[in-house]
């Protein structure tokens, strides 16, 4: 009999370095960045309900959770349930809510709903691999094929080994030479938050390696509103806020890495979305109704005005409805610094529309 | 009996340099670029009538004479005549056209709609000094003390005097090093295109020096709709092209200029609006709801939404209703490239709002 493979989508993310799409109210997962699709239907419609997949249980915002199940259905996809949490607490109490709604032997795919995978058919067969070693007792973690020296992710040293190899430690976000001798040693993979393993056995992990969030997260499953929904009481604020990798996956001796080249992006700033975007002849990726003179290496949006520029390079300009953003592709992480300048305004909080 | 001094309003100016805010319906001098008043406004209310100013004579495109006449009319002017252009002819023909409708004692004073004047009591001053020399037969143009060796200016080379000195010549936009010369001289001035003269002795002088100019604009005088308003025929487009620079004062020997050092702009470019804007420590200027974060010597105009910039220097972001402008300091001469790519667009054609 094949495994049941369930994703398991979270999405807690708040993507202020993707301000102004990205809003408090609908944020950047619930955004079409790149393509038609939002990237939480993108990230459901990448393993859809088969014979071995089933449908998909969601752990959200419980401020998002009608907007997350009407995007689904608009792509035809009916979570199996939905775990809403009153407030985000991180990965490893997400994965210990949505570990407790499955069946043990259920096989999770957990995803985070903000990541764009360009290789589709690349990351399936990785998923049936990772299913495979999850099957036999392994917590699995997929490690993306360093492309650059980045600084920004954290890394994963792998041991010897084909398809699915040991795990010999996870390390932090190294400074840029310790990143250029990871990338050059052909060892290190990125840590990319994407991982599989079997409920009973997540759920066993976490109850060994973290027992307060265990216990915490057992105690405030409340009860449903309606059949697969499950609104997490109040209490869930007790819960640690604290990493799945850092709470479980840098203890377990069961985990492995999978190492996967499918075109994996977190899309963490909009300079990512310059790097993965479809460049002109120029070096631009320009969205909606842009004019360009004299403009090279940039990225600019439109959310429905005109945006003209001239005599630039290496700049974004993202518009939409009710605001604008100017930066550069070098500053793009220093977004965040202006989203909390402006805290409170609806600019920044509700959705842009 | 003191002279009687009418300020002539020449709203010929295009401003495409400016915009999204100057628009073909909407030009600069009808746009609050500096302050609460719109250009042309601003420029009425520096010589407004008094005993010895009389009511002013406005020459403008025939699209904009309504909205012309009712922002005077906001701030309680009423022009004594309305001139109103086909198409635009450059200047020589518009003063021919003004000079027409006046009592030939009149003392014109001919002023662009699109300049700003900081020091508005030394400029009245300068009026009065270059009217009495219009009293006298002289055709007076207003030099500028440059402040910079600008090369976007003609210039004025001026012979020994005190308030009013003899015209030596006229020379075109120089390269940087004769600019520079010029400057460390003394003796030049900046050509302003603001001139003072009877009505009669320039009307005279147009006859002489570019009779073609005074033969076609007489020849299209047409009768007018009403009282003081006048419609140039539509063979006022065979009228040549001409500024009166060109066509009179290069070659009267009635010429004499006035310096002037009184904070003259004429607002050529958004550079020019971040140069005579209010900086802020960061050496920014700022206009409307703008959030900045590591921004430095930049120009940022919101026109009512959220406008943030990050971590760029020397940038010009202007924002209207339907449209952005980002671009540099540096570059803000080529606007007018992308405004010729958008030709017959809403934006560039019609008003912002």
């Amino acid at each position: 009999m094949p495994v049941k493979i369930v994703p398991v989508l979270l999405s807690g993310g708040v993507g202020s370095r993707l301000w102004p799409m990205s809003r408090t109210e609908v944020p950047k997962q619930l955004q079409s960045l790149v393509g038609a699709e939002s990237m939480i239907q993108a990230t459901a419609m990448r393993l859809r309900e088969s014979g071995e997949v089933g449908a998909p249980v969601v752990v959200c915002g419980v401020r998002h959770l009608d907007r997350i199940v009407g995007q689904l259905a608009e792509v035809g996809i009916e979570p199996a349930h939905v775990v809403a949490e009153p407030v985000g607490r991180n990965t490893a109490p997400a994965v210990m809510a949505a570990a407790l709604v499955l069946d043990p032997e259920a096989v999770m795919v957990v995803l985070p709903a903000d990541h764009v995978i360009a290789d589709v058919d690349g990351f399936r067969d990785a998923v049936r691999i990772a299913a495979d070693a999850a099957g036999q007792g392994r917590l699995v973690t997929f490690g993306i094929v360093p492309t650059a020296p980045e600084t920004g992710y954290g890394y994963i040293e792998a041991g010897p080994g084909g398809e699915v190899r040991p795990v010999v430690r996870f390390v932090e976000k190294p400074d840029a030479e310790t990143a250029a001798r990871y990338v050059a040693s052909g060892r290190f993979l990125w840590n990319s938050g994407m991982f599989v393993f079997r409920a009973g056995e997540v759920r066993a992990e976490i109850e060994r390696f973290a027992p307060d969030v265990a216990a915490s997260v057992a105690a405030c499953m409340a009860k449903s509103e309606r059949a697969g929904r499950f609104l997490l009481s109040e209490s869930f604020e007790k819960a640690p806020s604290i990493s799945f990798d850092h709470a479980v996956m840098e203890h377990t001796d069961r985990a492995v890495v999978v190492p996967i080249d499918v075109g994996w992006s977190d899309v963490g700033s909009w300079s990512t979305l310059w790097e993965i975007g479809d460049q002109d002849e120029n070096g631009n990726v320009v969205v909606g109704d842009v004019a360009l003179s004299g403009v090279r290496q940039s990225y600019v949006r439109s959310g429905g005005r005109l945006v003209a520029v001239v005599g630039l390079d290496d700049v974004v300009v993202v518009d939409t409805g009710d605001a604008v953003l100017v930066t550069s592709r070098h500053q793009a992480q220093d977004v965040r610094s202006i989203v909390d300048q402006l805290t409170g305004r609806p600019e920044v909080e509700r959705g842009a529309d």
